[in-house]
Formats: structure tokens, sequence, C-alpha cells
């Protein structure tokens, strides 16, 4: 795509490009396309924005809107032909690079019991967010992990991997997250398919919660070395007990609630390098204060019902909605029970913003910190 | 930029999406549009390709054909009007966000003799590499450095930022390199206009060298705790020399022949978060094998004639040429002199490769290693 | 202490020193003396040993030998003249600096019901391991914890800390372990007495355990910056549940069973700087493999029966007995039961021996690993 | 050696230990004795003291008075028999260590020209700083380094290293520094001759410092993974150059004057895990103020003449002479001259303080900031 010839992005302040066109300089910068350069005071203030201006969109993906395409897609298309049956989050600011917001692709994958995807592996990191059906299972390298809803399992950079729901289960819905559109935008991605197409189960099944998950415990003959996480699989049983542990002893975060990330416990930080993942609960009646930040956020809602206000803009959402939040963009959670907490699941490209040193935050100051709507 | 409704992407391979049309699916595919959403199979093989393929294309910019260009941008546009006289490298394939290659933006700039631009910063990381002219000095928060040709100099992400050119020095040019598409892209870049126009200048000049230049030694009382080196100009002098010392004990690189890296002294890593430098040099009458890697390059010769074969073309350059090696293209370097080394000057996106762990690298295995052209 | 004058630890080995006495040279030992000085080659075979050749003995303490003392200190001495009721383990090797083995303090201290000792902090880091009793607690830094059996808790290296038994718990037993004495023999060791004799507790009871001990996950509003863990108690359930959950999907290791190690769970690296820790276990009937390596160790009996060979000697072990392993002795396992587990509790100074580069293994080769008695 | 029966070190200090003996007591300990235990209560205000009291002592050698008796070791003793010719720093309060302070060992080697020691490598890390004589070179793991004085050369734990003086030089004297002591007390020290007795000399002479030394700038392919820096040698010239510069654009610290710390080129840490270094310029005239820390230090006098005031005790040096701070003793130098710099080399054992967490640090609050003498 062309930038449209002498559109010159003009900014009367100090510091910054006004140059006003005149026949020399229209000359001038003719001379200069032909030798593959430009007029930097041209594009200036365009490529030197003020502050991030996100080209993605809020939106609010409702499950009772999708469940029904999602599931059809079974019907509509095989699994030898389709690949994945998948309905993809297709922001309105992002189609051209088929993000869900940013860089991050997400989508909602159907299952029917005895099915097997093939195995392939790629560089983008992936993760997938159960949300209904019993029989769920994903193999990564050799490691088989059994799939429950609101389990969280990773599917990192380089992995073979693949999913399936075993004979005796039902169909299964999950959610999809990726870095596809990152990878690709920093042309880095690689895909394969696994020559065999399926691999084999080289290790005892959920081995990698029994050596992983113990609490402030490591195995004592660990050689890993990867840059993701050795601990696979998060699930929900023991996530919602921490949450509500730790709900008893903090006061919160004023933006967010009660929120915990999930780890690497190799190393206290991300699951992966690309992609970072939280839970966190609103506490009922709670209804947070409004913050923005750089990177991209993708919520799912594991619990409960309420709202968040995104740029101004309220989305109403209960269980299983989608949600994101675009970067530098001011949002606020509330929940909407008095009664019961409500919990969002959340995946998000901190890792990236903090190790590229590119993270900043910023509270709303106006209005005791919510944002009129 | 919308995607061409219908389009499939198929692939006829086991394990890749390979969906025809029917009336079914394609009122299926209107459906999942009103929804935000689209049918994965009809991206996924565009999304998930098997290798990057850039959008970059390698370019040779001579700097006999820009110089005079440069210097009339100094005649045409004030400083006040221009923030700064600047030709940027517009790589064909990636005009849409001024980039001289990948997500990394170069430009030439040029200054007069007292002239001094105004003070800014913003989430871009930037460096100078000095082309030619005396006088030339950058402040960067209360640092002031005099800078000489093929010296390199950072401005890192968030530092307080000015050029100029001394009462009694020449017209200089030198050539810009930033990560601006990148943070673009990343939707994370702020810019702000120092609010008094200019810094003071705080420390003694050239306090950075004489502080963090010594071989082997660091300050006794450094508090240095920022992501990015605090040895702010690497001169070209004691540059060559290591070279040249490291020359006499190794036997190099197949692929780059001598080659430094630029080093933050701190932790021995990259120099910026986002940008790393280094400078290579071809021993007479060398020429490298070829190898490909994720990543884009932006050479400038700083001394020396040779070429380069890039993506089996070759581009003949000699000293202040400056060209770019894309993402995964092979690449190999020959110096044309028998008798005199050459040197060349080179930055790109290697730490964002290593740190996101998206590195990967691959020696060419044909025809001992060189590309036919 | 001095050496006695004129030993000369020859060694009639090319490479190591071996110079007889005469006449002139006395004289000239004589004169050096005088200087503050020596001659190497007179005590050079002494200080460079061909291997470490521990000071320490094994020892095996029997908890049914000193469980009786132990209570009797609560009625000979009060905890105002005391400060605390502890019999402390005294290595016959290494008598002169108090130490259980190696650089490593322990004791068994005893506490009445409605008791508090008073709080102090000192640089020496620390941990106790409850044997019996009900009621006992830990206030570190504000944090209060309450303890049972088989719980693991740490004091790190400058906390204000303090031990106490509820009103309505029963006389408790616990082991101390220190690095008292290597802190002392690095000269760092400094004690303060709490101003006002006891802390407050300023945070609710066992909310380390609340935040920290969630299973792969971290709260997202840490700032924790110490060099220990904020997870300060490891309780014996879940640690219990983590072996026999990591049992079933491990071959184990041939010198130690199914080990794990207590980790920090902001890095997961060990507990602290100077001490390491793990809990073990051994499968029914599994007798190791022996090896040996360089650092100090201290096992208690948490569960089980069975003998461990040290040196070549046998100690069989019952629950809370406590034995030691020296630096370099092979040492093996054996668990006495066909149809239970055992679990060995242990602390060590591994992470010095790691952190300055020290740490050496090596398997026993003859007699398929099993050491003669 | 035993603590002496009965020694109680009773404080009358709330919160110390204060029991009176009495014949229960008295037969209670003598109970304990049997069991390889003790009461805590009677050792407890000995083993945790209130601040470090190093049992070193200050010392100054004078270089005139141990000139004569080094080279006299030449003649006394033969390499075949000594080993290496070492007249060694022999502290009077660690005379049962061999230490010169601390746990750090010290000694001054001679050797004559057209002699080689044997290659040996041990546990224990090395430094050697050459203080007369022409011709002298270490080899370490394959690498030969030349040496002249005041060069700084690291024989890192676990490498083979042997040290000669070539044919065409002149008998030469260095100090050595090693942590020997240390690695003793950790019961981690191993020894071995190396089977040929000298190792062959596979790299290009001098590469380290050609590959390493460079100003900000480290080989392109690079694979270092060792705990110590890989640049060995550390040059006068540059060094002394490098604290010129820095000392022209600092004010330096109180207590220090113009320090640089050598550091390792691959992480900006320690030379060694266990050893540091520094080389430091007190400019003409100055005095600096006193401070005390934890960690062992030993002063080579590089340049100049002066004095040093230590826990109250003064102290005057010239080029050569050697001196010790032990750990937590108020220490200050001074520059004797009004015209000249002064330069002192310092190695220490600060890496094992500060990677236990021990390091700490007081200015002397009295007095302007200096002791009285």
């Amino acid at each position: 795509m062309k930038i449209a010839p002498r559109t010159n992005y003009r900014e009367d302040v100090v510091g910054r490009a006004n140059v006003e066109d005149t026949p020399e300089l229209l000359a001038y910068y003719d001379e200069l396309d032909t030798l593959k350069t430009g007029a930097l005071w041209t594009v200036a203030n365009k490529i030197e924005p003020w502050f991030p201006q996100s080209s993605s969109v809020p939106v609010l993906w409702r499950y009772n809107d999708l469940r029904d395409h999602v599931l059809r897609s079974i019907d509509l298309v095989s699994p030898e032909k389709a690949g994945r049956r998948v309905v993809y989050l297709n922001n309105p600011g992002r189609q051209d690079v088929a993000a869900a917001v940013g860089w991050l692709y997400s989508g909602l994958q159907a299952m029917n019991p005895g099915e097997l995807a093939s195995a392939h592996n790629h560089s983008a990191s992936a993760l997938r967010f159960i949300m209904e059906g019993s029989g769920a299972y994903t193999i990564v390298n050799g490691h088989k992990m059994t799939l429950g809803a609101n389990d969280f399992v990773l599917t990192p950079n380089g992995t073979w991997h693949e999913h399936g729901v075993s004979e005796d289960g039902s169909s299964c819905i999950w959610q999809d997250g990726l870095d596809i559109p990152l990878v690709n935008a920093l042309e880095a991605n690689f895909y394969t398919v696994h020559p065999d197409l399926n691999q084999a189960v080289t290790y005892a099944v959920d081995d990698s919660t029994a050596t992983w998950a113990g609490t402030g415990l490591m195995p004592g003959d660990d050689k890993w070395e990867h840059g993701y996480s050795p601990l696979l699989k998060y699930e929900w049983a023991p996530t919602y007990e921490a949450l509500c542990r730790y709900a008893r002893v903090t006061d919160g975060s004023p933006f967010d609630g009660v929120l915990m990330n999930y780890i690497n416990p190799k190393t206290g930080g991300p699951v992966m390098q690309t992609i970072g993942a939280s839970m966190q609960m609103l506490r009922p009646g709670e209804h947070t204060k409004a913050h923005r930040h750089t990177g991209s956020f993708i919520y799912q809602v594991a619990k409960g019902k309420g709202f968040s206000i995104i740029n101004g803009q309220r989305f109403d959402w209960q269980e299983r909605d989608i949600f994101c939040v675009p970067s530098w963009m001011f949002h606020e959670h509330a929940n909407a029970s008095q009664s019961e907490d409500a919990c969002l699941f959340c995946f998000n490209d901190l890792p990236v913003m903090k190790s590229l040193g590119l993270y900043r935050e910023e509270a709303l100051k106006e209005n005791d910190g919510h944002q009129p709507v």
C-alpha cells in the first residue's frame, strides 16, 4: 500500500513537521521516490504519533451468538478438509491480519468425540482455554494432557502438538489463542506438519502437572532449558482455590481486583516468551477503577456476569463471553452480582511489551477513576 | 484493508486447509462476517505460511545517488519547519510503514554548522552512524557526545535527545536508525517535545565513554538500572583497532568474517532492548558463505568496497553505501579488494528475535555455500 | 592456633612440595616468621589437598535419645534466661563452631503453650521443621504462620522473627537449621534484638501461603525484591501430595529416589541464598545407589524407617531421627519397609556450592553402586 | 578444638542468654555431651555476635622487607622440590589456615628466566599481579598470556594453569591471590597435576585480550559458558588510561576516590565467582573518608605513596607494599603526594558476600568521617 502522494501530515506545533508543498518540493519528492527514498518531514508526524492509537476496536463476542455457528462448523466441513473447525474472532480494525486484537489471534474450535487433529508445529505460540464438553485432550511433545472446562493449556512455539476428544467424551468447544499475527509480522513463522501426522504419547498421561504443579516444589532432577514453562496445563480447580485463598488476604488491585498471573515455575516469569495469561476475580459488587497501558488483551468470562467499560463504551458480559481491550485504551471492570464472584481469564502480549522495554501504564485521574459512558 | 471475500488460500496438502466454496458455506461465511468472525480454514494457509516470506525487498542505496539530495534538503526546508532534514530509505515493500526493511526505519540526516535540533523523546529506540563532516554532537539525558566519521551513538527509548553541529564544524551527514515502525506496530509509541525545546548538558562532555569505555573495567559506584547500555557512544578508532586485534587470532565466521557485536558493558548483551549492532571486517579477498536467518538487517559500508549477494541478487557496494537484508533471505558478502580490508556496520532487530524466542538460522548447503547469481 | 613449627607436609609426588629441612632453611623460616610470612612449600600440600576431606563425621541423632532431654530443658531454664531452650547437634569434628555438619547449625527447640520468644534478627538464615505438638507459630516481618508437624518454615537473613506456641496448643518440638557457623566464618554476622522485644502481626495470618502457594500462579501486583522466597511456609500435606503425584510419573533419581526441591516461586531457585531444602520419597523397598558431592547435608526422617550408608557406615533411622552427610562422602539410602514409603526432609548448603561454582558430583562405580559396609 | 567446658558466654541483656551454672545443669550438660549435643544457651552469645569481629588483624607487608627473602627462595629450593618458590603472607590471626586476611591466601612468587612450573588445576580460584621483571607468562587452558608490571591475570577455578618466565626475560616477582582457605573451609577443593606436567599452547599468544579487551565489543561467534571471565588478562596501560579518563569526569567515591572494578565482559559482573578485583586512583592530596563493610580485602600499591588508617591504626605505604583490611573494620586511604596520583590494586571476596546476601556497609559518622589515630 503506497502512502497517498503528498499527504504531509502537517502539525502547527513547535518541534513537529509543518512544511507546506511548493512546486520545487513536489519535484524534489518525485526525485526521492525514484531513489526508493522519501522526505522524512512528509511522514514524520504520522510515524511519530503523540501516543498509541490502536487500529483495533473494542469488541465483545457473545457466546450465545457464536456457539451455534461454532458447532455448525462440525457439520459443514470435515477435519480432513478444514484442518481444524474454528470460528476466529475478526476485529474490524485488524481484518488484514485476522487478529482479534493487536497482534493476537483467537478462535473458537469445536471437535466431536473420537476426533483427533493432525499434529504440527509452528513458531507461533499457542494456548487453549476449555469452554465446554468432556474428554478433550492435547498432546505436546509427547506429553498428553486431559482437559476440562476452564482448564488452560500451553502449546508453546516449536512444539509438536495436536488436539483431540476421546471416544467417550462429548462435543467440545475451546478458545484458541495465538500470536500468529505477531510472528507473521516479525517474518519469523515456520510451519511443519508432523511426518507421521500424529505423534506418540511418550510420557505418563498428565505427567506435566504431576511433576510441575506442586506448590513451592520443583523436581530435583530437572534439566528443562526451554524458554517456556514446563508446566503445560493449569487446571481450573486449583486456580480458583488459589484465587479464593489470595482474596482472603489481599485488598487486590484497584484496577483488576484479585488478579494472579499464570507463571512458568522454573522462572516465576510468563508462561511463554510472547504470551502472558492471568485469572482475576471480581468480588461481589466490585467495580474497579480505570487505567490504560500498552499491550493487547483478550478476556474470557470464566465465571459470573458483569460489564467492562472500554474506551468509554460499556460491554455487558456473562460466562463464556469474550472481549478485547486494545493498547492504551482505558478500561474498568464490574461484577454485576452482589453475592457471587466473577472470574476473567485473560491472555495478552505483556511479555513482549516488557522484554522490549515498551510497557507503560496510567491511571484515569478524573471522575474518581471512572469513565463517563 | 479487508481480505478479498472468499479467497480461500487452499492447499492440497495433508494437514492444510483445502475447502471448496459451496453456496451453503458462502452463506455461512456471510453470517460469520456479521458477528465480527470468520472461518479459520479460509485464511489458515495464509496466516500459517510454511516459512517466512518477507514483504521487504533487498535494496542497495548508493551514497553517490543520495548525497546531493540529502544536502539539498538543508536549503529546501528550515529546521524549524521540517523538524529534521532527513531523506529516509523507503523499501518498496514497506512504504506503508516507511521502513527501510522489516520494522526498521533508516534515514540520512544533514545539518549545518551552528544548527541544533529541538530535544524530544519517544518510545522508539534510535541510533546514529556518522558518515561525514566534523563538529556533530548528540545530547542524551544531559550527556553530550562529540562525534566523528564511523562513530556509533545511541539515543535509547525514553531518553531526551537532540542533535547538533558546532559553529566551527562542517556540514554533517549521518545515518539514523530507529525501530519506529516496530514500536508503532506494537502500538506503544509515545512522543514528547522537551518543555524547554532544548536540554541542559549536565555532565562533563563525553563522560559516557570516559566512564564506560574502559577495557574490562566498570565504575565502582555504578547504579545504572536502565534496559539499555550506559555506554552511549562507540568510537570508530578503538572499534577498528579491536577488529584488527581480533582478526589476528580468529578464523572468523564462515558467514560473516570477523564480526564483533557492540555490547552493553553492564550485561554483555545488546546495546538496546530492540536494536542490536555490529561491525564486521571482510579480510582482503574474503568471500563468505551464504546463510539465512530470521531478523531484518541494515548495513552501511564503513570502509572498503565489495559486493553482497542477497536472495540470489548481486549488489556492488563501496564506502557509505547502505543495503538491507530482509528476514530469511540467503546472503553472503565479498571484499572486492585483495589488499585492503572492508568493514560493514550493521544494525538489526536480533534482540527482538532472541528475546521472543524467534531466532532461527540455516546455512546454504548447495554449491559449496554460494548462491548462483 | 599456630601451625606446628616446621611441619612440612612433604609428598614424594611430581608437582607436589617435597623439601627437607636444613639448618639454612630452618633459619630462613624463622626470619619469615618475623615478617608475618611463611614459605609456601612448607604448607602447600596441606592447603592444597587432593580432594575434600571433611572435618565433620557422619552422625545419627536418635529422637528417642534426645526427646526427653529437649523437653527437660523447658523445666531447667526459663525462656527469659536462656533466650531459647534448644539442644543443639554438636558434630564431634565441628565442636569449635557448634556445627551439626560443615558450616550448618541445627538444634531441637522446645516450647510450652502460651510461650513466645523475643523477636530478633541476624544475618544468618534460618529454618524450622516441625516435629511434634500443636499451636506452634512463627512471625516473620509481620507475617504470622501457623505450624503443624512436618511443616517447613523460613526465617531468612535480616528478617525480624520470633517463635511461639498458642495458649490452646501443646508442648512443641521443632528442628532449627541455620547457617550461623558459615556467616560467622565469613565474618558477616549481625544480631539485633527487636526494640519492642516483640513485633506486631501486620498481615492476615498465613497470608504468605494464601498469596504464594498457588500452583503455577503468582500475585499480579507483586513487588517482592528480596533474595529469599516470599513463600515462607511449606506445608506438609501439599508437599506429600506433590511427592505422591510426582512418584506416579517419574523413575526418580538412582541416588535419591523421588526428590523435590523446595523453591522460591519468584525465581524457581533455592528458598534462601545460602540454604536449600528438599523432601524426598523412598518408595517401598527402594535402596538407592551411592554417590558423593560437595556440600553438607542434614536430614530429618519425616516419615517411615530405613537406613543410610554414609562413608561405609550404616545408620538405621526411623521417624524424627536426624543424620548428616559431610562433604564428598559417599551415601546411599534405603527404605526398610516393603509396603510404606519413607520420606526424608533435608537442608543443605547447595546454594553456596552452586553460586560459588564449587559443586561437583560423582557416582560410586564399584560394586553396582553400593558401598561395602 | 573443643569448647572449654562450661564456658557460658553470659550476657546480662534482654534477649540474650544469661544462665548461671547449677549442679543440675552441669550434670545435664554432661549428658548432652554424650549424645553429641549441647545446650544452645551455653554458646548462643558466642555464635551470635552483635557484629562481625574479625579474627584477622590489619597488616602492612613492606616490599623492602620481603623482596630479598623472596629472591633468596630461588637459591634455597629448587622448583622441582618446592613446586613453587613463594613467600606467603601469614596473618597473625589466620595462621591456622595460612590466610593473608579472612579466607584469602596471598604470596609473593619468584621465578628465574627459563623456568616453567608444572601445570595443575584446583577448585580454588587464583590471580596474579605482576610486581617486577620481564618475560613472565601464564598459560590457562591453552591460552598463553605475556605479562608485565601491574598486569593482572586470572587462573580461574578448574582451569589448567602454569607460570613461566621466558629465556630472554629477567627474574620476576609477582603476587599470587587465591581463595584456597575459603574453598578448603567449604570442603570443596580438588587438586590435579597435569598428566603431561605441562600443557600445550593451543591458541594464538595473547588471544584472550585480542578477543575480549575491545571496548564495548564482543566477538560475534562467542560460545563462552563458564562462570568466570573469558578476558583472562587485564593490562596495566589501558587500565591506567581508563582510570585517568574516568577521573576527569567523576567526583569519585568519598571512601575510595576513583575506583573501577575489573569485570567479566560477558556479564558485567566480577572476574571470578569468588574473587573480585579493582584498581583505584587517589588523586594528588586526596584523603578519603572512613567506612566499613563486610568482606576481606588485600591491597597492593601499584603506583605512588601514601597511607591508610585501618581500625584506627595508620599504615604508611609505597609502591609494591601490600596491606589488608579485615571484615567490618573502618578504613580510609590517603595519597601522600600533592602532585602525583597513587593507585591501589585490590582483590577481595565481595562476590561471595554479594551472592550470599551478606554485604553490609556503613560510613563513619563521627569526626567528619575520619578515624582518630
